[in-house]
């Protein structure tokens, strides 16, 4: 590390700061929007950073978005086109030229030429890729033929390989060369080299800065990490994310099907994985189809509409318990207005219990190799909670209610719930995913159900087994 | 990117795949462990990446953990503890000789180190800093000194950082000449080099692909991009997160208070935080106050019981709003049976919309700009999704009970708890948020109780309005 003298100068360069939204930036773009005027508009968006502009962007509502791109189309960059997100971005294509949207596509990294692809109606997707180059051409079609979500959509056809015989010096000799030819295929950035066999089939790899530090004429070969995480195209992305966690990577190349290199992934596009897939856990286990600010009032009925309709049914099936006991609740009303209590607690807790096994399920700490414990650590967290708040809440009702065997009933239904919920909480999601499906999808209607059906009826059954 | 002739060949090579998790290794391991064999243990483990060790090592029980570090203490490298959860770590390192902890920070990174030392308990952490070299020990003492889950605490000491009057030949030659040192103080791995001016205050940065890539007589100042985003040491974890997101980073320095260069952060810290991040933000709408699988069942219990007992709380309130309806109730026992059905979907409503919201903020795409478009929006879809669940629970509601005004009596009842569902989910989060407390963590209860309170006081209210 070079070391100079050290002051106390205080620096007064301008650091970018977490303060990052200035929102009277995006008062006068509404403003120069409802104005109709370009030139402010270009004006106002100079100089920015692809990503702050798309961070602007996006605050827009969908009318001053369309208004902005037809008053200053060329504000729209390639760079920004890849920083948007996909459902911006799926508004906005409709607006832009096929021209403009070729250029964007050749001028990105093929990954991020491929995300713009996929948000292009099908019917356009001819219209743009007869304008592009043939090799350019040939990269998107390659990775569009994968599925969505896996590596091989994912990955960039961009990389660095050598073989294993080059010397140091001429491995960075050969960078340079490269990135003075007008049709540099290197990638934008990159962070490793893979080292490959006269196959084109990956042996290792080399971190840039291990390269940095080796002598000149160190062999490849020789100073590479051949502990080299390889992914295959057809891997889904979410795994991919796994790999890239576990091992700290920062790129790691795919192969095709014949172990050959032809990709490479690297850590920015996993964040953003990591973060595409947060949100659509969140939101399943919510009850929600899909999301993103941009919504409108439709998208959000339509997104939220399908699940409250199930929670509609789960919620009729526990008013049918509720109906077997009527004439029970008639003669005993304090069963009406504490029933909701054993079935709000079950509630509860089943979403805890469910909720940490989603979380271990997507961060793979919920193994084959622990699956029991845990479903025994569950089962008897939740007996001795049912017991804890047995206590308190009998002692609640007998003091409510002044009755002892009231007390007594609403605390067995209690322990028996949660114990109910704690089992449901942990087996729900393991039994979905079991059977292939996503377990943070339905799980909570499944518990949910569970604890209101069983609340409702030991609470009530054993109310009329043992009061009536 | 060097070309070679293609071939069909299909390699052989072992490539590290998704299905990692050999649980026939743990079974082995826990049989060796239960035959006390340590030669055995040493076998099993040899030659594994440390984060395969630390996978395998947490997906024990805590007993047989204890047990395997008093047979094999040596397992326990400095690279495995780097890669075990907090939780682990914590467990672990009472086990362990002092001399064996302070070795292990000295040989890692001061970020991982200092992810270590955290995990001590304060009793100890004298007698392992006292082992420690000067330097060493100073950058723990430095780093520890800023609170926990800043990027003070995040960053590591060690980076690379060069006068921006130095060509790219002299940069490299002084990382070969650095990493010939005895005390080699270069980072293990970095993928940018700061560029500073004499008062070490960083200018700009240059990736090192392009290092890479420019002709050997280049300056830096030259060739560095001065788009650098500067962190300082006080900022919040999550905000770091963010901008690495924002702008694609793979490292960023951090400054001190007088903008003098002094750490690094790189990505692959982030992911684990974005990680963390989610996990807290998941397990507090659920109402866990923490988590991990390594959980016995006492911290599970206390993990959980406080939000039951504010659950309990809130269920009573809800309780109390029923108990002043007793003797409608009773006139009219369909009341009870259709109650929770109110209540529930607006439970429901409220989870949704609070989640989007919740979700929303972590991302920043709900921000003052957009702020009160996202309420309005959510106001309108609970109202329309409240007709539309109006009308399917009115019809359902006259055909069950025959009775036309109860029917409408439920359906009114129903609009109004959506509606304030809706507004609920949103404005509670962000009302949390402008007091500076963390939405994700109480909005669920005020959520659900205003949801539960509002449900019942509205249909049993408009019972006994117009049906009794």
């Amino acid at each position: 590390m070079a070391e100079f003298p050290e002051t106390t100068h205080v620096s007064d360069a301008s650091h970018t700061s977490v303060a990052d939204l200035d929102i009277g930036h995006v008062d006068a773009l509404q403003d120069a929007i409802k104005n109709q005027d370009g030139a402010a508009i270009r004006t106002l968006l100079a100089d920015e950073h692809p990503a702050e502009l798309a961070d602007r962007f996006e605050q827009l509502s969908a009318d001053d978005r369309e208004a902005l791109v037809e008053l200053a189309p060329d504000v729209i960059s390639p760079f920004l086109l890849a920083e948007l997100e996909d459902e911006v971005v799926e508004d906005v294509l409709p607006l832009l030229q096929p021209g403009q949207i070729t250029k964007a596509m050749e001028e990105l990294d093929s990954d991020d030429a491929i995300q713009i692809f996929e948000e292009l109606p099908a019917e356009r997707r001819a219209e743009v890729l007869a304008d592009m180059s043939e090799q350019d051409r040939k990269e998107i079609e390659d990775g569009f033929a994968f599925d969505e979500e896996t590596a091989g959509r994912l990955m960039q056809r961009e990389f660095v390989a050598a073989p294993e015989f080059w010397s140091v010096q001429q491995t960075i000799d050969h960078m340079r060369s490269q990135s003075k030819k007008s049709d540099d295929n290197l990638p934008d950035k990159f962070f490793d080299i893979y080292v490959i066999d006269a196959h084109f089939h990956p042996l290792g790899y080399l971190p840039l800065s291990t390269l940095m530090r080796s002598d000149p004429d160190r062999v490849l070969g020789d100073i590479m990490d051949t502990n080299l995480t390889v992914i295959k195209p057809e891997l889904d992305q979410e795994d991919v994310a796994y790999l890239f966690e576990k091992y700290d990577l920062i790129s790691a190349p795919v192969v095709d099907t014949d172990g050959r290199l032809s990709g490479m992934i690297t850590v920015d596009d996993i964040v953003e994985i990591i973060q595409d897939e947060h949100t659509e856990d969140m939101l399943a286990l919510a009850g929600v189809n899909e999301a993103g600010l941009v919504d409108t009032v439709t998208s959000t009925v339509t997104a939220r509409a399908p699940w409250l309709f199930v929670n509609l049914l789960t919620a009729i099936a526990a008013s049918f318990v509720i109906s077997l006991f009527q004439s029970e609740i008639e003669k005993l009303v304090a069963l009406a207005v504490l029933m909701p209590i054993v079935a709000s607690m079950g509630g509860n807790t089943g979403t805890q219990a469910l909720t940490v096994a989603i979380r271990a399920l997507a961060t793979r700490d919920l193994t084959p190799a622990n699956t029991n414990r845990v479903i025994r650590r569950e089962a008897f967290a939740a007996i001795v909670n049912g017991l804890i708040f047995a206590v308190v809440l009998g002692v609640i009702t007998f003091v409510w209610f002044k009755s002892i065997d009231l007390a007594l009933v609403i605390a067995a239904a209690l322990v028996f719930n949660l114990f109910c919920a704690g089992l449901a909480g942990i087996l729900v999601p393991l039994g979905l995913k079991k059977i292939g499906a996503d377990p943070a999808v339905a799980s909570t209607v499944f518990v949910t159900t569970v604890t209101d059906v069983v609340g409702f009826f030991a609470f009530l059954g054993l109310a009329a087994m043992f009061l009536l």
